[in-house]
């Protein structure tokens, strides 16, 4: 006998879990598909040189890697952003340009698993190729205000910022060659707070220019208006430029469209990765702001620059599932149950269970998902099995031919109905 | 500069390629919720004694078999056969019984590409276990004929064995030893004829008995009504038993529910696998009966004994989607649009991009999907490039406030419209 075990960070998904996982990708793809992105998919093995390059670095020592049958270096994907850039340097006379792409698919990392960090995990990309127009910047942003809304059932907040106006003052203030550096410590300023920012910005530059950045990044707060603080942030950046002028453009469009309400501009938005060169964003859902960023991106000028000539500009933005399951779980957001059935026929004898399908084809002929149950039990343990599984109604055939519908949380009977009757009964 | 190549045998979907593969996969999944069916998800990785066992065979030497980083030994799935079967005996005091999952998820094997196989490919499985009842066979039939229906929209055929029967048969005739060499020289009958299957069979046992063997599995055909070749096998294997009873439940539940047309009682389906004991069954499409079973399964005794004592009984099939896409392909079924949008914003000058969102947004709200193009062009420029999409429609707005919808397959143009007009044009 072997032992049925898992692989340390990977897990099982039961049916309540995918469930309520395929709930969530359901109604982000739904907004992805209402806007015209279309899906592709791309191999879960590939080269190890294209996954990784040539060099080391940190997702280098938590790939998954190895040698196939045929000698050949592979690895499994450790995201979904590498495997598009190599798609789109291999295709790039098929795609349409500009292009509009999701992909929702698994990803692999040996990372540590004490953090509560998965080994296997799925990502949700989406992504404008080919245009580097304000138009583009603002439907990723639309399309994230439109997803988050129909996920968490709440409020979203939205951050923006613009790492080339950034630039613009960090040049100004002649610190340009340190925005790398900066910008790793600008992003740290809401886990360590304000103090402790300044102090390892001055150790970086110096107290003068440490207390700039500062002012940059603190200009405005949440109680600023965007207008406001885009004022501020243009005249410490050296005046009305490019940069600002876009960051005005989106807050129109915003406005237009009603959803401006959702958006703040915050400078202290940095994003870690070193490929952004426009926009950056962040999103939190206002009854879960404990969780963090559940969607982020932003605007880069060279997607696909280590596999072919041509630059592709862009924009994009990445949904955090597996962490919004988390939170949605924690907060019992409905949606969760174990069927996708409305209603089970409960199974009398024996022999109906295999007849009780011609009732059941005429339930989900009217769009009701129905199951049937496959042996006789006593009608009390079919209610309980039924209400175990998540299904909220159960219906009996009666010896007399007629139905009887009972609603299992209501514990309410409804006796003497024909189909008809009953299907009216359960669309109700 | 690193090429940006694919691994042989692996392939990306563009696309098109991949919107005809979530359509099929929608489909079919649309019918397993409605009966009930619940999905599992299971990890790509897993320990390799766990997938494959502790011996060899030819899965063995087709896996993905590496060292992690950890020096565990592990493999990546080969089926999801193996994985439910660990995932049962895990899970098997949460799991509600019977159990009616599905599986629909990417598998791996190391196989020779020649054949045109590809090593990353789907596989959908859907399976009731803990239940020996008739009317379990009939409801796996039951999806079977529903979700092949709803994809292939034309005819399909099933054809149905019983694997206890032909046992009982082999008994009768003193042949039960060689029960697994008989079904493997049986499974070959429809590639190499009755001839040489007869030949073949006549080497295992004797003139006689092959004699025997072919009369029992030609009995019937495709001409013969499924009661007259139930009778003549019935016969064949001794007379009235549970395994005749059971043909002939399933049959008066096809007739009930009127669908016992697409049904045909086939002695020959033998189904390689060993672990088969009870109904086995094959599908076939109408239009395309070339390209083989699209659709197989059987009942089966024992699905965990390699991980628990507990005996585990159950009935199940997989659906070839690769190969059903090929084929579709290959066809040319509707539904191999590019995109899901069915109509597109025309973009007449540059900062329209993103205030065309608000007219877009109407259209969306009315159920229509609708891409914004973000950059501006002619319009004979944007039309073609809703067509290369996919995209049946574009809408301009005119300098007058108006609205001109165009249906860019006929060429026509409607102009004058109000968005109610164009939403109402478009729904119809």
């Amino acid at each position: 006998m072997i032992e049925p075990k898992l692989l340390k960070g990977f897990r099982d998904f039961l049916p309540d879990a995918e469930i309520t996982k395929k709930n969530l990708e359901e109604k982000i793809e739904a907004v992805f598909r209402s806007m015209g992105f279309v899906p592709i998919d791309t191999p879960a093995l590939e080269y190890a040189e294209v996954l990784f390059g040539k060099g080391g670095g940190e997702t280098d020592k938590q790939g998954y890697r190895f040698e196939d049958s045929g000698g050949r270096a592979v690895a499994l994907r450790f995201d979904l952003t590498v495997p598009f850039a190599r798609f789109v340097a291999l295709h790039l006379p098929e795609l349409p340009m500009p292009f509009k792409r999701y992909h929702i698919a698994k990803v692999w990392r040996g990372e540590n698993t004490q953090r509560g960090r998965y080994r296997e995990f799925t990502q949700c990309d989406f992504d404008i190729i080919g245009t580097e127009s304000a138009a583009a910047d603002f439907e990723i942003l639309l399309t994230m205000h439109k997803a988050l809304s129909a996920i968490a059932g709440g409020g979203v907040t939205i951050r923006v910022n613009h790492r080339g106006l950034f630039n613009r003052f960090l040049t100004r203030i002649g610190a340009r060659e340190q925005s790398v550096e900066v910008l790793r410590v600008v992003d740290k300023r809401a886990k360590i707070g304000e103090v402790e920012t300044g102090k390892l910005l001055a150790a970086l530059l110096d107290e003068k220019r440490a207390a700039q950045v500062l002012e940059y990044t603190c200009a405005g707060g949440d109680s600023a208006s965007w207008d406001e603080t885009l004022d501020k942030i243009t005249a410490l950046s050296g005046g009305d430029c490019e940069e600002s002028r876009r960051l005005r453009d989106l807050r129109s469009f915003m406005q237009e469209i009603g959803i401006a309400g959702a958006f703040v501009l915050d400078p202290s938005i940095a994003r870690g990765l070193d490929y952004y060169t426009g926009v950056v964003f962040e999103s939190f859902l206002d009854a879960l702001p404990g969780i963090g960023s559940v969607c982020s991106g932003g605007r880069y000028d060279d997607l696909a620059g280590l596999y072919c000539k041509q630059r592709l500009s862009g924009v994009g933005a990445s949904v955090g599932l597996d962490r919004l399951i988390a939170a949605l779980e924690a907060t019992g957001t409905p949606g969760t149950s174990g069927s996708y059935a409305k209603v089970a026929v409960v199974c009398v004898e024996a022999e109906d269970a295999g007849r009780n399908q011609v009732l059941a084809e005429k339930i989900r002929a009217a769009g009701i998902a129905c199951e049937v149950f496959l042996e006789p039990a006593k009608r009390t343990a079919q209610y309980q099995a039924a209400e175990k599984k998540g299904i909220p109604f159960v219906v009996i055939k009666e010896e007399t031919g007629s139905l009887t519908l009972r609603d299992l949380a209501k514990r309410e009977n409804r006796t003497g109905l024909t189909v008809d009757g009953a299907i009216a009964a359960l669309i109700n």
